[in-house]
């Protein structure tokens, strides 16, 4: 590292509300813990957007980026045509060592593309996975995968368990993360194919493994990692977000009914400010798409400046506890979950484990 | 039908309290709407429970079931050897024309293999599939398959459309049921390969098919009905169900936190009261097993009276308005949806389409 404290690229051209939301969101977390800011993005909307803010004691620069991904570009045409856009460029900055992380609030797909292409995966990870941040009473709950993949492999599933077990301890500093696979119900030979293969590649792991969970059990607080397949992950993670919209908007109009509730409301206003922030996904910052060599944490389309404050926030964390290295000394305690491995064994069945860490993963 | 009343056999021996919360809440909707009871289990304990109601102008008849079916009976050997359980019974009740629907508040699975075992499939449906009502502002959402298969194919999707279709039709008086494939994005070619297949079986369909549709949207109400597979729909009604008891926890300890708060939430009472009734899955009954030769509803098993009696109201709505011949005829308005017509297609590809809703279809 160049600099002491984490160097964070942010893409600011990205999410509903671009520079407008990044930029004093970056600025914000800068202000809580010492970081070094590159903002990419248009020149004149990041100065438009830095004009109204302190930048006392701030350490940023600015990284103009000619071209705007669209939300209907599709990945591969980003990545062969439009070469200078705030995403690309974020993590072109990683990988030349410019930069230690990105938060993007774009397209994850697109993100996911422009990391596995500048940035490459880890080695023994196959395929890099999203993870969320659920509101519970205690810390969050850590899922994973939420859409980065569908239709994965039940070793992928164990690698998404390998990473988030280490998001959870570092980012939310939990001592030992109780690790379940979210299941339809919590005896063994439940559920689909998928998830019946998985689990006794789970049970090998140093993981600590505590089985079947249902999604019932994931909030009462039985885990600290949920792992689950990235289609079923984004569906459970976006109903889930769109019942609790429902919620707030049935009990708001609810309060609104009656001289009473309304007083009631009222009275009970910083009960219901604390409760909002406790669902708030916001609250929770973004998404770190883990299995990138690198830092990259997406943020929420909707994100408003609080969320990719957060966000920043944690992707400071995540950076400065050196993650990415935990990972991979989680990946080599469990040789066996990576393909090569596999693959070893696969071809010679004789063959005593030699702990061979070091060797080659086959990369698809 | 025998009696001009929707007759209903109930298996009160299901659930977390048994004949306790299935007696009461069978009772308190043949209150409210004319219907023949039909209390399957150990006569004493129905005894001791009806001892308690009032059962004035209330049609009952209580069948005595020998043996119990436990939580952890597997299927296979309570069919084969524990035939005079009240699943099994309430189910035969129905089979020899004694009973017109079942409610049990057991074992899902079970009663799926009970069902299927008595009543058989409707003709044209390879899988049964489960429905559940998920609240919302307006009419409930009607979500299916939520478990009663894992790993579907993409016509078994097709075929839980066409039911669900009915289900909102003649049960939430939904006139024109706009039904959406559940998955990760609303564009084409979004999703696993399952829900990808399934999307052109969808729009050959007659079905009022509004394309994919996020988890987030379905509770906007932009559809009515949402289908999936059973394994994504399990999880994802469950961490749903999860979210919504961890949002009540936290809203109650929040409002208990200073006196503001206290004389707010007591001011607000009926406003939180009218909340919780509108989340409360109790409120929204029963969930239908659809596909089966014969009303078939399941209750959660943490089902109370309340839900047991809503349940109960939807099972006698389901029978009045002869919803599985609405089935029926959906399905015979899609002959290109069933396995049958479809091998058709495969071993004789230049053959026309002849319209042959009469023929056997295969039964997997």
């Amino acid at each position: 590292m160049e600099s002491k404290y984490p160097r964070i690229a942010v893409d600011v051209s990205g999410g509903d509300h671009g520079a407008a939301a990044l930029v004093p969101g970056a600025i914000k977390a800068a202000k809580s813990r010492p970081m070094a800011l590159k903002l990419v993005g248009k020149q004149e909307e990041i100065k438009q957007e830095l004009s109204k803010l302190n930048l006392e004691g701030i350490d940023y620069e600015i990284i103009h980026a000619n071209e705007v991904a669209d939300m209907d570009d599709k990945p591969s045409h980003i990545m062969r045509k439009k070469k200078s856009t705030s995403v690309q460029m974020a993590c072109e900055l990683v990988k030349e060592g410019f930069a230690d992380g990105v938060v993007s609030a774009g397209n994850t797909g697109m993100t996911l593309a422009c990391g596995i292409f500048n940035l490459g995966r880890i080695k023994g990870i196959e395929r890099p996975g999203l993870a969320a941040f659920l509101p519970r009473k205690e810390h969050p709950l850590v899922l994973i995968d939420v859409g980065a993949n569908v239709d994965s492999k039940p070793r992928h599933l164990v690698q998404f368990a390998v990473m988030a077990e280490v998001l959870a301890r570092d980012v939310l500093d939990v001592q030992e993360p109780r690790v379940g696979l979210l299941n339809i119900g919590e005896e063994q030979g439940k559920g689909n194919a998928q998830v019946n293969e998985a689990q006794p590649l789970m049970e090998k792991t140093s993981l600590n493994f505590v089985g079947n969970v249902e999604g019932r059990e994931v909030f009462a607080g039985d885990v600290d990692v949920a792992v689950c397949d990235g289609f079923v992950g984004n569906i459970a993670l976006k109903l889930s977000e769109g019942l609790g919209v429902t919620f707030s908007s049935i009990l708001k109009s609810e309060l609104k009914r009656g001289v009473f509730s309304k007083l009631g409301a009222l009275l009970a206003s910083s009960a219901f400010k604390r409760f909002r922030k406790t669902l708030d996904y916001e609250e929770h910052g973004g998404a770190p798409l883990l299995g990138l060599n690198g830092t990259v944490f997406v943020c929420h389309g909707s994100a408003g400046s609080k969320a990719v404050s957060k966000a920043m926030d944690m992707t400071a964390k995540f950076i400065e506890k050196e993650a990415n290295e935990d990972i991979k000394r989680n990946l080599e305690a469990n040789p066996e979950i990576t393909r090569f491995k596999r693959l070893k064994k696969f071809l010679y069945p004789g063959s005593r484990e030699q702990g061979g860490e070091e060797e080659e993963h086959a990369e698809s």
